[in-house]
């Protein structure tokens, strides 16, 4: 690279004396007169790098004096090997360039203890990101995305693109972004629900992990306005089947991170990695509602069931579980009925966080017309939809996560913002 | 799972006698009184099933003659090895239920040849899936993208999300579509292009593969209003750097596929499979334009290269190669401007098309601002992104690829609506 041969940590396997150039952020200056040091981070680790009357030319020492924290420099140097400095060798200076200067104070402090508060670390997002805890926790998030595509991609899941920008809404009731589409109106999908449900006709297991969009005015740490869902469908499957491998699938993210080998370590939920070897417990709705009941909360069969029931049972605190088979009435028209009046269906949660919704698909289109108007919504938006059906759709089943969540979980975050880079919300939509 | 036990492609590897389910659609029937045949294909593969008199239960026989070609069905059966059947064996049926019927005739022709014009096939683009042809292509462009992200993960980049509403033009002119945002106005992203400029601050090399939206009435088979964009950007590379990993990305990609041994064969163009051994020529803007007016196009230093302007030049025809050095007014604000007044810049072409766009960014504030205004762009509108150049912010470069165009090359597709599955077009909204 033009303005580096290496990553700092590599620089530990090189010899004693090779000359190398590498690039980052002044991270620490100390001058001791005849001696002056660097500390350099870039994204990987940081190095000292020293300048001696005697070994390095004069006019470094005089730059040195000028560089602040954080200017960003390129510095040419020899590796020397040695039993004070901490990673065993440092860097003797041979030319160094600054390449930006940073202003002080920044905006937030990025060494040590935080004293910014969440909004104003927000506000400065990438200065945040320098922050090791907050570039940790946003490198956590695109290795659990490598997990979890390898782990679809290896049981032969087709991974597909569906549309943002949709002519109906598509599950009926919930608030959309609205948009000028050339003179028609249009909206931001809020998932790919009834596009991954046709494509299970053609390829049969499909996910996709995208942006989606909801336009409710939420003000809580667990929702956001625009946010990354995780999505499978398969055919042949039932809920049975999905929950299986949603449960699967959380234990190898667990496993894997925990091979990490504690590179994560501070941004890592304990409670979480416990998951490599611990099953998911199950239970009906109707047998939270009792626990709910027991627990002296108010609650009847029929209504949903919120974090402040969940929070009365404290024996779901700190763990993963289903609640499965909800009534009809409490899930969407394209979930399956069955003849006791519940459905085929269930939430993934975490203590009280709801972070998956899924279920077996109704796959019938008289029986799937007959819940849509049932539950009061209007045939003809769904007719481009429902046209699949007559022409061999499979009986198939899925569900979504919604991924900022479960890496909330996965991190022990409390606000949905600390795992998401740059979070939309009824008052933020900058930076 | 709850409708089969195999996916048709394991079954070759059970032994005779075992019994089995499997489901999927009926491709083909054959009636010969006592002796019926059932072609059934999943996902995977297809298979034979038989029924004779003296061996499988009567009401079968009786069922498989109202079975009409792509009914879902579920198949429980025997595996007989058999000379005779095409796959070496074949499944005695035992049971057989349908699952769902399909009406006749399909919106299109799925077997054989294809008659139905495009618009038909994307007005029922989930019943086009049932083409071998149009699902290999999307299972591909699947292949595609985790060879892709392999490749990133590999050298260390981190994948990020960045917004897809904003409250700011990023890139000026653009036509981008509007929408309210709880009473303000905000914009659908057509790049993460500022973001993944401020995330190398924190993170050095990202990378984000999402779909973006611009708002321009296009009317040609390249362009969409919503598009897959994969994008990256490097701190401490210039553009020499990022084209490297441009050319090493496609290496990597016609590589990979190469060794898919023949899977795809029918949807890959052999032009593209060449680049696994062969290097990417490059010009300067001056040298095509010299080539343009060499074979008598009209073209003037410091207009922009049209593809009827490629199309000139034969020597260019069904190859990839660089176009570098573009004069400043032909690039946006945030490429670097060397000191002749050509950027730091690239596009990376196939023929006549455009798939890739990329150069050094300008990371000096006050050389930033400088460009803004020049280009005639409201300064005050940047303010959120350019504070951060005065913390920090290293030298980089990066470029975006079109994704469904790169598909189009790797395909040899003529129509970007071939490599996406849901177009989105001024008059295509729906499905």
């Amino acid at each position: 690279m033009r303005h580096k041969d290496f990553y700092i940590n590599q620089l530990s396997n090189l010899p004693e004396g090779k000359e190398t150039t590498i690039a980052g952020w002044v991270e620490d200056t100390r001058d001791l007169g005849k001696i002056k040091f660097l500390k350099i981070k870039d994204c990987t680790d940081s190095v000292q790098v020293i300048w001696k009357t005697e070994e390095s030319p004069e006019e470094i020492g005089r730059l040195v004096e000028k560089i602040n924290q954080n200017d960003v420099v390129k510095v040419k140097g020899t590796i020397r090997k040695s039993k004070v400095a901490k990673k065993g060798f440092e860097l003797v200076a041979k030319e160094i360039e600054v390449l930006n200067k940073s202003k002080h104070p920044l905006p937030l402090e990025i060494r040590g203890k935080i004293n910014a508060s969440l909004d104003v670390r927000l506000d400065n997002r990438p200065i945040d990101l320098m922050r090791p805890r907050t570039a940790k926790i946003f490198k956590l998030f695109s290795e659990v995305l490598k997990i979890t595509r390898e782990f679809f991609y290896e049981k032969g899941f087709v991974e597909v693109v569906t549309p943002r920008i949709i002519s109906t809404a598509t599950e009926g009731g919930a608030n959309l972004f609205e948009l000028n589409y050339f003179d028609k109106k249009a909206f931001l999908a809020q998932s790919p629900q009834l596009y991954k449900e046709q494509l299970t006709m053609g390829l049969e297991r499909v996910f996709e992990i995208g942006t989606f969009f909801r336009a409710e005015p939420f003000d809580t740490t667990r929702h956001l306005n625009e946010f990354v869902s995780l999505d499978i469908e398969v055919a042949f499957a039932d809920y049975n089947d999905v929950m299986e491998i949603l449960a699967n699938l959380i234990r190898t993210i667990s496993k894997e991170l925990d091979k990490l080998d504690g590179e994560y370590k501070e941004v890592l939920n304990e409670k979480f990695l416990e998951y490599k070897d611990k099953e998911i417990e199950s239970y009906s709705y109707k047998e939270v509602v009792n626990m709910v009941k027991k627990e002296g909360g108010k609650i009847n069969y029929g209504e949903d069931i919120s974090s402040e029931h969940i929070k009365l049972i404290k024996d779901l605190k700190d763990k993963f579980f289903f609640v499965t088979d909800w009534p009809e009435n409490t899930k969407p028209f394209y979930i399956k009925v069955k003849d006791d009046g519940t459905t085929e269906s269930f939430d993934l949660m975490f203590s009280e966080l709801e972070i998956c919704s899924g279920g077996t698909r109704e796959e019938n289109r008289e029986k799937l017309e007959n819940r849509i108007t049932k539950m009061g919504l209007n045939l003809s938006s769904f007719s481009e939809h429902l046209k699949f059906f007559s022409y061999g759709m499979p009986p198939h089943a899925g569900w979504a996560i919604g991924f900022n969540r479960l890496m909330m979980i996965i991190t022990g975050e409390n606000n949905i913002r600390e795992t998401t880079l740059y979070p939309r919300d009824k008052n933020r939509l900058i930076p």
